[in-house]
């Protein structure tokens, strides 16, 4: 090995605040990949790149060798623009479920891998198996067939993808180096660019219920996003959107599920339904299937109204292996043993619904998971949860649990009542969509 | 394990910058002795604290902490007042092998525990190993009986002093966060403080050949460690010195033990002697043997005019398993095959010899370890190099080169040619003792 890549030499640089060379970079993501850096020297590599931070330059540096450290889709048979959507993860955040159908419908390409990664509530390869039957797996090879034949497909990481990626995220995981935008850049961008996608639009979220609790952070990622993507060449939209209290009404794998259904019906809640629009319309608009947004939120409508949406959200279920009942008969999902509602003992306004309370009642529940390993249970979860500003009359609703264990159910309950706060005064709906980057 | 005290938690914490508590420390340092913190986790930390920094308190807590991780010499039973002195390191520097016996004839116990580590020439335990039979892997209790019967002992660092400095040190080397002021403090004095000291005297050197190239770093880090001493309640004072050329006239390991010997003998270099005497004097004066310097230097010298350092040199070799004859015998020491001396061509002034390339030349013939692995031969090396501010005539003798293998010696002597700057002019001899501290 050249001196100046060894290990030490690289680390020493970072550490003393020097922009690291394309060629450097290299060495450490070859480094990542074959094991021939110790982790003790990735992990120090790391936090020495957190604390020095990263140039643009760097950044797409690391993302290009994150991206090459394995095998890059070829998806140059599929004869539609490719176009994904990547969110960072919010409560209740099942928008790929019915999004990715929706936007297909239009003739626009999805090819949709989803890491499985940790999380207080369930991922979408989660609530996507909570479809019996329904395969999350597939080969890059049965990807790439899939989406010549369907133009969309929805599954998880294969270990040819961005292994470099795999492998320093495990350890960024355990040794306090995460929320570095450098880091979590090139972690999202190498998987997303390696699916060969034309052009990427990404769901930024801010709040307590997010990765990133404050705006300005949140900006601050989403403008280095859409930097590194141009700088790819590949167009690169970010929507900057509130997670202060969970998306929907549903929040647990089937549940969300059942609630993606019924946004392909047509029959959404409205904050999840506009946070759909808003993500397709810059879908479509990168793909230049629509030149405006009305023009786009238009046809998306129209493939709830006429049902192409369903549709293709059917061939999806059906091309993965999955029980493409569950469509017409949601009552095949997944269903937990006990069901309690929370309901509320006087009247007043929802001021505040606490999305990270919600997530850690939902935890509880075993919707998600703690540790890599645990198995997540596809049943449980919230299903009618209020909105801040909806009005309650006492005796009325505010939250269902489902849960498969008494205990948990008791315990899950008080966190949700803690998290739901009323009001006497009508507070407005929160505003939802932020910015538009890009 | 207590949630607050997780790895992943105590990163974040230095990472963001905050002062650490005694607890948190406690379970870093506990992490890196049991094993329950994994490498890349210490690893991380090492580069959070090395660009974060560590305020005093925090230092100190470390430096107990690691103290604390392993045994602690019990030394209560040696009647005299124990003070050590320990050198930062320096090329030539051989001043522990007389020093030590030079204190101890004094009535001062010298309980001295010597790493062994990298270096480019070798350490104080290969200069001692040069004397045939000498052991410097006493256990803990061979060191306390030796202490209590001769008043001093030159052993290794055993495995049950400070094992999380020998973790952490391993790992620093490795990930580029050896030059870390209180990392270093901590490890120098962890290991110091398990000794059984009463005070200490440190050498801190600055200059080409040192670990510290920069005066105002060393004499930072000579700050840092008087007052890491002192809120131990064991008072400390460092000196301050220059490491541009070699000390004295020998470097490598057998040449350096003769060049000691001699200075037993009191025949010593000037400039070696100066530095014994004013470590000697700061190590008197934290005794209470002396009350000024001057009466520390004449008590020192007296030693060296009436015998009583060589013999007591000549118990510890004895006690420690080594061949005395070659106090009184240098050429019993190991001596190399080819010799070779290095003459001037011209006539001029030594202006420079350039400590780190000789230290690289005596590497190259094999007196130093590239790897924690190497042997060293103890035989290899330099004597009678000159000294700035040297007058040399036609045909004087710059060096001799002492080596077993004639390729290497041929290269060994380029390097040393390399290394000895002349010039037309006079220049006076540089000063070698900066400063005083503590």
């Amino acid at each position: 090995m050249n001196a100046t890549l060894f290990p030490q030499h690289l680390i020493a640089r970072k550490r003393d605040g020097h922009a690291l060379t394309s060629e450097e970079i290299e060495a450490f993501v070859r480094g990542a990949t074959d094991g021939s850096w110790a982790d003790y020297q990735l992990s120090a590599m790391l936090m020495a790149i957190f604390l020095r931070g990263m140039a643009t330059a760097e950044t797409v540096a690391l993302t290009e060798a994150m991206m090459n450290s394995g095998l890059i889709a070829d998806l140059s048979s599929v004869p539609w623009p490719k176009v994904d959507k990547h969110s960072t993860g919010g409560v209740g955040d099942k928008v790929s479920l019915h999004l990715a159908p929706m936007v297909a419908a239009c003739g626009v390409a999805v090819p949709m891998v989803s890491g499985r990664g940790l999380g207080h509530t369930g991922g979408t390869l989660d609530k996507l198996e909570s479809i019996p039957g329904f395969r999350v797996n597939l080969s890059l090879e049965e990807y790439a067939r899939q989406m010549e034949a369907i133009g969309v497909a929805l599954i998880g990481q294969t270990a040819e993808i961005a292994p470099a990626d795999k492998k320093l995220y495990a350890l960024r995981d355990v040794t306090a180096t995460v929320e570095c935008i450098p880091l979590i850049c090139a972690s999202i961008l190498s998987k997303k660019m390696a699916e060969g996608i034309d052009a990427l639009v990404l769901d930024v979220k801010f709040g307590r219920g997010a990765f990133m609790k404050d705006k300005s952070r949140a900006r601050e990622l989403a403008a280095a996003m859409v930097s590194i993507g141009r700088a790819m060449c590949k167009p690169t939209r970010a929507v900057l959107t509130a997670m202060d209290q969970p998306l929907g009404h549903a929040v647990g794998n089937a549940l969300e599920m059942a609630e993606s259904i019924a946004c392909l019906r047509g029959q959404g809640p409205a904050d999840l339904m506009e946070l759909t629009f808003v993500l397709g319309e810059q879908m479509l608009l990168l793909a230049g299937v629509a030149r405006t947004p009305a023009a786009a939120r238009q046809q998306l409508a129209q493939t709830l109204a006429n049902g192409s949406a369903l549709a293709k959200f059917r061939e999806i279920v059906t091309a993965q292996g999955g029980d493409a009942r569950v469509l017409d008969d949601p009552t095949r999902l997944p269903s937990a043993t006990l069901r309690a509602e929370i309901v509320s003992r006087n009247a007043g306004y929802v001021t505040d619904v606490n999305a990270l309370e919600i997530a850690h009642a939902a935890l509880r529940l075993g919707a998600g998971r703690a540790r890599a390993e645990d198995a997540v249970d596809p049943a449980v979860g919230f299903s009618q949860l209020v909105k801040v500003g909806d009005g309650v009359m006492p005796g009325g609703v505010l939250a269902v649990v489902h849960a498969n264990d008494h205990d948990k159910l008791a315990e899950a309950r008080t966190m949700v009542e803690r998290a739901i706060t009323l009001g006497e005064e009508a507070v407005p709906k929160p505003k939802l969509i932020e910015e538009v980057l890009g």
